[in-house]
């Protein structure tokens, strides 16, 4: 099979929302009056984002996710997306099973695959998603208010504690396992919680290079600062049954979570939006920059907001 | 240096066109009223559409280029772009390089890099573009009609004869070997030739997969066939001075020529279009399906309109 009949086969669908969907040289898009186009790309390398063991079907979903997780970040609604794809060989049934895991999650979101491109070598995916959101109404890092509650949803660390199995670092039950794993191959994009803050968050971000990493960045494009609470940081139960070193790594510097860390003036009732997942308040927004921490035991210490470096 | 001082030193620039340029969760575009959105994505891989000998300078450059053919094959005006780098390891000098070439060819066409990513692992850079042109005015593959004339810009087939050059199967003149070089490294797409052309072209595409494979999406999109004059193929003096069969493949096989194949009515005045290029008649698009060539000594061939497939 070449490479045009394994793109038509598995990637060309029909595409109603686009004006014009793959198979010229760009696709078309038609987008609202007033409305603003979020524009985000990220790539997945094979051994950097994922590990040769990952099912195909999870991987065409992940591929996805990350980005449709930006989108949320941004409060916009999914519109459409390319796929630049790099494989070893056109092995049809990984391509299908790839297909498969991507639209179904596209479905999910009613966005379209409208283009992109197909070459052979490494196994590596760039996906490049589009999505609206009304002019002035996207939720940016910049709006972080001191005074402003800190919120973040689902919980935090499971993907990190998946692979640290991977790599040997610690063991868990086999469902345990599965569920962690799961969190770090299937990351769910909080797109309905992205959509349902808009005009109630004053800034939101993923979380995708770890808590302090992210957090990082709302705080220096907000010229602000934060004291988090560590004993309100959102955990599963396989995270919480881990030795306490290791369960706040994963927590604080973990990556791959994908959920929204956001800010809200304390007056806006964000414990109650309509996202479809739970959210938590885990601190507060200090006009002092800098980023402290109140442990267990309400000691106070100072924490370096920073992320995840692909060259450090 | 790590992989956020990089991209800061080299990638962000100020990007007064887009309504929020780099450094969120994504990147915000405001597109006119009445303008439909042109979006394509292309990945370039070392060794598959660059050798490793390439000068950083043209290899951000043609990372560019190759999607602004794209869009100029659309007649879409260039607005934004991201990129997505995967590279060995932060060395500022290629990052350096490549960021001028890259930014060089943005400049010459008005367009600005919103955003990306940017990982540690072989190199590769993917890159999405998107422009804009009038609902409707989209140039496509699907417009060539019975009686159209066919025509190419610039010439064709010096980026096969370097490559040629590079796998030891040909010789030629320091000279003439640095000018097919420059066209397999810094192909100039041509974006104010698809300008030109709205309006006044039936359909369109750029030669990335060789001139055969290429007219070859026009007569399926099309449902139409053609015939080509072999003769009247546009071709440099440097492949002109080539064995014939050589000269015959680099030309209809080719393949990274990033000129402008399109068909328009005979009654419209194309030869005169201002481009900023030549444009040359190469044929005539017939109302039975299938490709003909005549040879320089008007005998009729059919030929097989198939391009480059990546894994075949």
């Amino acid at each position: 099979m070449g490479e045009f009949e394994l793109i038509e086969r598995h990637f060309v669908r029909a595409t109603p929302r686009a004006a014009l969907g793959p198979g010229d040289d760009c696709a078309l898009l038609a987008p609202a009056p007033g409305q603003q186009l979020a524009v985000t790309s990220d790539m997945l390398l094979e051994g950097r984002h994922f590990l040769a063991t990952v099912p195909p079907v999870r991987l065409g979903h992940k591929a996805l996710a990350v980005n449709l997780s930006d989108l949320a970040a941004c409060g916009a609604r999914p519109l459409a997306f390319t796929l630049a794809l790099s494989l070893p060989r056109a092995d049809e049934g990984f391509a299908a099973a790839l297909a498969r895991g991507l639209f179904a999650l596209a479905d999910a979101h009613d966005v379209e695959l409208v283009g992109g491109d197909t070459t052979a070598g490494a196994l590596s995916l760039c996906i490049t998603a589009i999505g609206e959101v009304p002019a002035g109404g996207a939720l940016l890092r910049s709006g972080a208010r001191a005074g402003d509650q800190l919120w973040v949803s689902g919980h935090l660390g499971d993907a990190r504690l998946a692979l640290e199995v991977f790599r040997g670092h610690a063991a868990l039950p086999a469902a345990d396992f599965e569920a962690v794993r799961l969190a770090m191959e299937c990351p769910q994009p909080r797109v309905a919680l992205g959509l349902a803050l808009r005009g109630l968050a004053s800034s939101a971000i993923d979380v995708s290079d770890g808590l302090l990493g992210d957090l990082g960045h709302i705080l220096r494009r907000s010229r602000v600062g934060a004291r988090l609470e560590l004993s309100a940081l959102p955990c599963s139960a396989a995270l919480a049954a881990q030795p306490q070193a290791l369960r706040q790594e994963c927590l604080l510097r973990g990556g791959d979570d994908y959920e929204l860390l956001f800010t809200a003036p304390p007056h806006r009732e964000a414990a109650g939006v309509a996202g479809g997942v739970a959210v938590t308040p885990i601190g507060v927004i200090t006009a002092e920059p800098g980023l402290l921490a109140v442990d267990h035991d309400g000691r106070v210490q100072a924490l370096p907001a920073r992320g995840f470096d692909h060259f450090a």
